[in-house]
């Protein structure tokens, strides 16, 4: 069974204490139990990560082409000025799905307009944590590739 | 049972037929379908709309309101330059969830920023039909108000 | 006697309701009672009226040309980006004072710049309900032409 | 015989009247009795219509697409800020005209721009009334599709 | 009893005489005397004042604010650019309402956006020396603080 | 009998062969062709020339000035940045129509604005070379000066 | 004999001193002699001022409109965004010349567009402290009005 | 021993009342004694001036010029458009520090970018009055000029 | 005697003709011959040509840094968007000194900010014919190079 | 005693090397120094790092965090386009303090808006290595929180 | 033998002369030479131009076409705004390569964007006269059509 | 012998894979081979990397600075929004060549400007892997310094 790669970007691992008025009080940690426990119900497997590195980020994306698995990811800060992300999932034949946690429409200048998403398969945001879970359903019912 | 207010809006009567490389096959009578079955699945009441007129997706906002109803809405070609649209979101006491069946992040510059979505509780985009089954099962699970 | 127009656009029907820190806790049948008196104050006659529907708007100002009434109008949503709206003014021989209720030049992006404004005779923000009562004054007083 | 559509938006009816140093004395009847009298020329039928309404353009260009008609059409004020305009005229399969009475390239910032213009296959403007017999005119020598 | 300041900007001295195509042939004094006449009528007393120095502008709001007065101001040429009277203005707890003679909304881009106006009370454009009027009378009905 | 100019610019001496998927197969010796024998049928004379010289298309326009011969111009590549020739156009006191081949309204930013359109009478583009025989058809129903 | 006026802003008493690199040497004492000795050759008297003071150049320009006194003006720093002094410009009905020391087309974005030369009747730039005598022999020679 | 020119623009007069959410509630009086008890543990002389007229703020850094003494500035207001005190902030010999009670970057579009600012030795935003003190500091360790 | 070049831009040689509103209805051989009268009154020869087409313009320019001859010119509409002009005026040793016959600076969007001016020693704009006099009085006073 | 982190972004252990005319002579260890020296007078601990990975400031930032000391930080090149860094700024309950060795006001259009800036508490630039001193006895006087 | 043309725009006839200390001080028959002896040493045959006007470069771009001859261009001063070099360079079918000698990229506004570029099949800028060495050795290793 | 840095940035590993219709077929090992086979051919040493990490980017480039090795860089993704990466380039006293495969002249907006071009000695795109070659044989012809 393919693992699906749910990757996180900078400041994830801080989730809970990172403006909780705009993120909420979960912690990435119970993000990871949510997407085992849902993985689980739907006889998937996970693969969940974080890092705070572009270069890793851009590395799983690689890792994914290469075991041609499916992408979430929240990239957070690396969504508005990443080229180097952006080039990532572009390389990838399967489907990237982008999760935000808090609606980045309506957020200030600089998390308004995500780039990587401009080349995502479907985007979903605004729903907190349980975004995860409607990217791990999605590709459950096998959407057709990127 | 208070039904959820599904709404779309200018040309989604023509899906199918309108632009199918971006739109899909499916038709709206399929979405609506696939709403119903869902929404018994879930024990919801749906109500599934659709207009080409901007002035009665305000009055079925207003309607929503009265009735305190969450609302799923597609404002398709309303979400870019529609001030009132926006202005009847904000009334909502309700989650009001915006789905797009394009990923209008990738798309050109009239339909790229959605400005309806800044309102919004959630978006969804690029999912295509099954952005309406997400939206649906996000509200059953009962995420909390506007 | 002929009758000043007083035209109401998209969503002030929810007037009272509708994000009551910018508008205030008045309805919209308040303004009307409130014109209607200050009309019988000032001997005139006065038509009040309110439309969600741009083109309802339209039609309207092309009666108060034919009719050559005054028009006293609160577009709402509709100043920002309706040109259809935009050119009935225009035609307009009469004079044409736009009221808002809230003071727009210090909104939001969206609500900042008032294009039917660019053709009115006089505008008024700010002042609440009451501007309405200052536009029929100025009316009153016999204001020449457009 | 399939009809042309020819379809005239917002404050076209008051035409003659509106600004006529820009847009000319003549009446939209006359217009009507000149594209009668082109058609019948012509050896065309002809559906002449007008609405200030955005969703009635949208519905007649949905029903010229079920018909197979091509279109002539003056979205007037819905040219600029008309996304569903705009995206009714891309289900078309025929072959879509814009006309516009005066030389919109030559006017001010709000109505220098026509977004729905991008997607006709043709656009005539500044010739007055005598724009919609060149556009008949075009058609009748048999312009193949959209 | 209060006095209420009007204040106003450069080149108010030359009223009548300053492009009478846009600001009409009444002087600043006419513009004092009805000001006086209709405060006289309603019972307030008015301080009127006039300077071409953003200075001096500053410090009577100062003045305003230290004696708690409301103020009617026409900023003029210092509307547009003059970031110490916008701050001077934000100091105010009194009704700060701005007067401008002509429709400033409908003017070439040095005199269309005023900043100043951003923290008014309310604004009134557009209606000549009438507008003294109609702001002297909308605080006489006691509007709420600014 | 005064010949109608018909002037065409840069690299239109290469139609049928530059980006054929744009303006199609037909030469401009074609068009000439075509031009002539509408000009026959219509009792017109047509002078037409074609230049890669900015130089020599404002020469050819202060010629028609003096001639007072009206215009027919597809300024092709000069219509975006040339000053001198939109200086040239507002010499003229005949009409001059302006023809392009493709609709610039739908193509790339370097290509959609054209700025001797903006002191046309009247413009004509996405008709092929049709256009010319509509601008051609124009003139000799009279319409009047430029 | 009826005086030209000419006057100086902001920073023109340090002259000589001020980034001598772009302004030169000369002193304002210099430039002020050399009007003087120039006035005399051409039988013109000169009122030679400076200020750095917006609300005194304001009032300058008032009085030469009184004294129906043509002006030469190097408005400085206040050529950028100083609508009071545009507005006083505004109002004069003999020539407004402005001259500046330094080529301001070829400075910096603060220095490049002088907003006041807008309504100048003719610019002279870049000529240094010569700029002013040729700004007085163009009055000499009598050009006609503003 | 020289006296550092510490000088206040438009309306610091007023702090500690002026929006005291940004400004605290220090008053002027306060930084000024401040300053004086700093420079004399510093052995320092400080000329502390506070103005809200651009005119005399020029002419204050004219007499720094002329005095050789270094400037700590608050430009306030005249930050953000003033060219005149730009330029004599660029005429000065000795270091011209600029300081702000608020740290503007992250204010609003009026008050984010200072003009006077790019002329600066250094800039201190953000830290209250303190950053008076700070200023005075980095004086006393001898910081070789502008 | 090394002679002074005076060039001319496109359309000059229409003067008289051309917009009369805005250049005047001197033709360009009254401006030769009050060029040739002046030079000859300041003892200096004139080089006096015209011409429609850039290349020309451009190779004149080569012409007069070979002569080491100075450089009055009016680029006319090649003033806006000619890089070719630009880079050789840079070319020069000599003053080159740009004219307009009309204030560009009060001009349209296409017309106001001259390329070619930004690497002028002056520019003289708004005098009509009598601006080549004052560039050539301005040479003949022996300003140094360029 | 709480250890001040004072943290220093990309090629700033390249300082004394990197662009002197800009940076200064100073090497890092130099400032490293300055800071142990201040922060010995002062009774301060001080962690002084430097790294060029975004991804180790973000992860400082969070150890901050945890270790609720406060930051003084010289992002360099990250504060510009990193909205990891900023986001890891914001995260802090500590005051931030960021110091720029250069006057980042005068410079050019890629170094001139320090995004990171905006989530600050105070800003220090131009002062040189001076500037670490300066926000090291902020923070030592007390600063109140973030 | 079919020759290669390698093609120079505007002032390149100058080089040497022109701002040497952007363009160097060889002259383009140097450069006229390296071609020639690197094309020996290839054995290519290169037909080497230059010119002044933009018509000659897009008939000469024409003639390439014909002949089917790969291009080398140095388009100097029409690379920015000429859209008929730009059209002409799209109709070749052989590979265009475009050559600057200095590195537009980090030039000023005028010289940084090339328009021409968007249509070239390769980009060689900063390498002097050498770049045209390097274009001619790209075609030599037969680099596959535009 | 002093070995050349040839650096390659994020995604570079995935070349062959990677949008092939933009990047080719070959992968980075082949180019790798192609340089070392051309350096053997010119006696150059050539020192062959790839990283996805900005900082190792960065630190490369510090270390060609210490080595005193010339630098052939294909930043990627990098060159777009890297300030560090451009502040890497700017310390090098040795000649920077920037070498992309693809031009990004012609590609979309968030890959055609690259900020790190702006500090090249010269710049190469669009000539695929062959680009290292012409950039070491550049540098094997001993240009100067950067």
């Amino acid at each position: 069974m393919k693992a699906i790669f749910v990757l996180n970007g900078p400041n994830l691992d801080m989730l809970g204490i990172r403006e909780p008025e705009i993120y909420g009080r979960e912690t990435l940690a119970d993000i990871a139990a949510l997407c085992a426990q849902t993985a689980a119900r739907l006889g998937l497997a996970v693969e969940f990560r974080q890092t705070n590195a572009e270069a890793t980020m851009v590395e799983w994306l690689h890792e994914a082409y290469r075991e041609d698995a499916a992408v979430i990811c929240n990239p957070a800060g690396l969504s508005f000025f990443s080229v180097p992300v952006l080039d990532a999932v572009k390389i990838l034949r399967t489907p990237y799905l982008e999760v935000h946690i808090s609606n980045i429409h309506g957020r200030d200048e600089f998390h308004r307009h995500s780039m990587t998403a401009t080349a995502a398969k479907g985007v979903i945001c605004g729903f907190g944590s349980y975004g995860y879970v409607m990217a791990l359903e999605a590709l459950a019912r096998q959407m057709p590739g990127k």
